[in-house]
């Protein structure tokens, strides 16, 4: 992926007046982590969650139409290179079967949706070293039999 | 990946005795994800954590050996193609860029690690629909200068 | 993807009974497409299902119970080579973002479901050549905002 | 893929304008799914389409000439990373040996075309959630002996 | 591809009987590429051709049904190593567009089929070292509007 | 491949003057389909024959050196997406063997040249549609011993 | 990887200052290959670190910024080509069982932290020729069982 | 890689008899990494090593003559899913440039050998995590011109 | 590639004889890497040569057929791991390029034949280590114009 | 690879003034495939060679300094689809075993250089065609044990 030019002028300019994605969550009312997905152009916002982000960040309008449009999602290379989130795709080799047996245990055949979804970041401190706690929470979707 | 041999043996084993992972969590004390990546060997087990697995599947003890190797880890295939391990790729590819930003808006550069690190498959039960939690907790690992 | 040796036992048993897909629709109450991904093990039949099938094909009820197992789904090959398969992969590449904005017009951001999905194929007959009729009918799944 | 630039300008036109994909189905005669192929440039206008098309959209007609050309068609990524898009990715990797297997039963040894070919999309109002519904004719091509 | 173990039995029985697929050309009155691609699983005979097939090759009649099976079709390697195969890739590699430029030249917008298709393999002799001649004759295929 | 920039000049003024590649063959005494590889730098023109195709299609001089250059060959991506030309892809994919097989039997172990190599396509008019036969002929190359 | 203009704008600013790594080194009092990876952006400098090498490369104080930034990390090609790069994927191809048996070994099950992580090159002159010393110290870390 | 079954029976025969990698060099006299390589058929042994190592395991003579075979060496798959071994191609994606250009910058064009090559692992004790040190070193070997 | 089964039974037959490849260059008049190619079915021997190296290898008869066979040639991996073939792939990503323009400068557009090619492996004694000189020689194929 | 802006620059102006490779040889005292490596930047030059080459070429002085810098190398495209390069891909594909066969029979376990390496391309007549040798020349590397 190549960081869309919107993504590039948001980040510096909450860089500049010194916004943290937890500020930008209390002006929004929405949670940070869909508040960073807008801005890399993997969420859609309303209008008026478009207004607030580009006015919090006093961009332009211009902005904020882009900012509602339906993205084309993904990052794009196959395997991330990235270290921090090259240990997501990590786990899902690690533990990707052992979740898959656990939640058909739980609950059938079936998925948790990525969609109807959820996802929270956290800091747990920790005096042996604080913690980053993930936290999903998706739809689980049966399989239909037709 | 082709499913290892013993991982076959002791899932079957278990549907036989009608055993859920969560019935192993309380014979083993140990997590039920846990307990399924020792079978799918993607953990290993001491050999007392492993004898309480053996023993409660009634399978002969030749098989607590192997469950104390430290295996090769991973699943195999570049991009899963199970929809319910799809799904952790396509967070991974959705959500990738934004966790990383909100991660080092809270910590800095580093990463969490996926090896100190804990995960949780919970049951929420919801009348639109039940839901999928899954709680990760990573120690965050900054990034060591020299 | 290999075939699993049950699925070769089926459609053998099947093909020497001389049963289309449409006769063990009638058998099982359950659409043809569905009963054939249950013989490829990419759906799970119930036990009432797997016995319908397995006794319409006249083999050992050894079989009820792997078709009841939640399986490991995907065919395996990233491009199929297949020609009849492949055509579903080149109606994907040439009409994938024609139908992602249609989609979005009609429903706004979200996705059709793969999992609350049905899929019937039908035979259209036409003087000019006969047709293949592809039936899809996938959930609406609007994203959610957290 | 990256978006060739004429589909921006007409898909930025067709927001600009307020019109659906419907809504140009009604001006040109032509489903709305075929129009958004032509407008990814993944189809061939004829003149008099292309002009309909440039018009309703108020756009100079110097668009209208290429809107005739054959096109370099496909998306480009092996495997897609749009959730919506990968979806249609999955239902070929989980039931194309099942279509297949059925389309064999019903037609004998040939395929699908996707050229003599349409795609409808439709929206099924549901009171559990609004459906998407697909539907593909194309007409079956035996394989030639020789 | 792993060559099918009815495939290396039919040719070793060729082999054996000296038999040249211009041979079987003539015993089964179909073209001998044709043949080879029975032989190789590729296509499917008829229960008749399967039998004058087998016969020729003195084998049992066990093999007749497995002939007339629809296969699942494809070398495997996404490019192929074999220096007498991959000059074909080549080809699509180096005359691709070309080719493309000129039946979009000669037809419109379309393809050659590679269904309703015939493929012939001919020697022409020329002093300065004999040629491979391949002819194929593939239908024209436009594409459909809708 | 991206188009190079030469190609497209070429090709815009070849639509304007409403050239086919027919009517540049009869101009240059050279066969359509080479005189389109050289168009999109597949193959390297002499100075004459760069100089009749530039001024065929009107343009000015300093087109004629760069048609003269040995090109850098080959399309790029590895399975091409656009359905005409995956169509060769496929054939190389299901006749490969076949075609080995064959031409092994008439001439020994050796390939078809694709450099001593020519390549025709023809419009062969049929009452049930129209077919595009395509004639290779490529020097055989028998394996050398030392 | 596309190296990023900055580094591009520092390493010719290093050059035309005679300045080797090993000073880099003494200015900043961090270790020369840590510098290199500020460099190529794939660490992150603190603002006085970032401040005392752009003084040392005398170029203007709008580059520190950026080198205080997160970066997105790898190199990207999947399998490097560049020789010198290509023999630290070679050790990991050649030597990365045995490395996994003896450190697990020596520690258990787990795996040297690349993030708590140091590396060092070092020359050690040999009369048979010099030789490059590579020092890699990275924290154990055990998994954790939950 | 599929583990070699001489590897298997090496390690099991290992771990049974309790005996550590750095047993093994006290044995054999040569480094434990080494050890590891000819287990893992990644080295040749000499006859000499190869009966130390095999008399060491008690394993019968049989085994001698294949480890002082020169094997084919490499891992496999293309990017390691094993998390020990991935971080090594994880440092070779971040720091691969940065220890390219400090390697440059030491000593001119050139490489590191990985066949004129040691790689010692060692355990390095620290009360805040014991620490896994790797020590590589290898002949510069400069670019030769002609 | 796996080794065929044939390479390993003669490769084990040429060990326990001690027969070097220079030797069984004596004895079949043939190069000793082309005699290595036959053995690794990279190439096809008549039937003399066939008995010639099997009598040599003083292993039945049996094996002279399958030798005489025209193999499916090729390594398989697209990138090989082994160091010692990987160089070959190595002299081509860097030398690929400059090789093309000089061969192009001294014969004009075509290529170098591998099919009218042969190539020796010849120790150089030299002072400083010893080198492998490699000589290929491959008949230059002009691009033929049609 | 896309050709570096000098490399283009340079071979532009070797074909203005109507050089070839062999005349840079001559007036660089150095190979013309050398010579190639380091127009293509995959090779170094020193300040005086790089020189040498510019004034030939009548380039202004400013492109010596980039000819000296240490170039990241190799082509880029995992398997070259350029006809001349790929003959030396399918080269290692068909010859690398039977190359690692004769090479480990002459030298023992160990490599061909291709760093202290080099390479000539010659002309030789033949009245049956002109042929191109290759003649490389690499130290012999043997493994170090350790």
């Amino acid at each position: 992926m190549s960081i869309p030019e919107i993504t590039q002028k948001l980040l510096a300019a909450k860089q500049e007046k010194g916004l943290s994605f937890a500020d930008l969550e209390k002006i929004l009312g929405r949670d940070e982590v869909w508040i960073a997905a807008v801005i890399y152009r993997q969420a859609s916002a309303s209008p008026e969650e478009a207004k607030l982000l580009v006015d919090a960040l006093e961009l332009p309008p211009i902005y904020i139409n882009e900012l509602t449009e339906y993205p084309v999602k993904g990052l794009g290379p196959v395997v991330p290179t990235d270290p921090l989130i090259y240990r997501f795709y990590e786990i899902m080799q690690v533990y990707g079967f052992p979740i898959k047996a656990v939640i058909h245990d739980k609950f059938g055949d079936g998925i948790m949706s990525a969609i109807d979804f959820t996802l929270d970041v956290e800091k747990e401190e920790d005096p042996k070293g604080d913690r980053v706690k993930i936290i999903m929470s998706g739809k689980f979707l049966p399989y239909k039999k037709w």
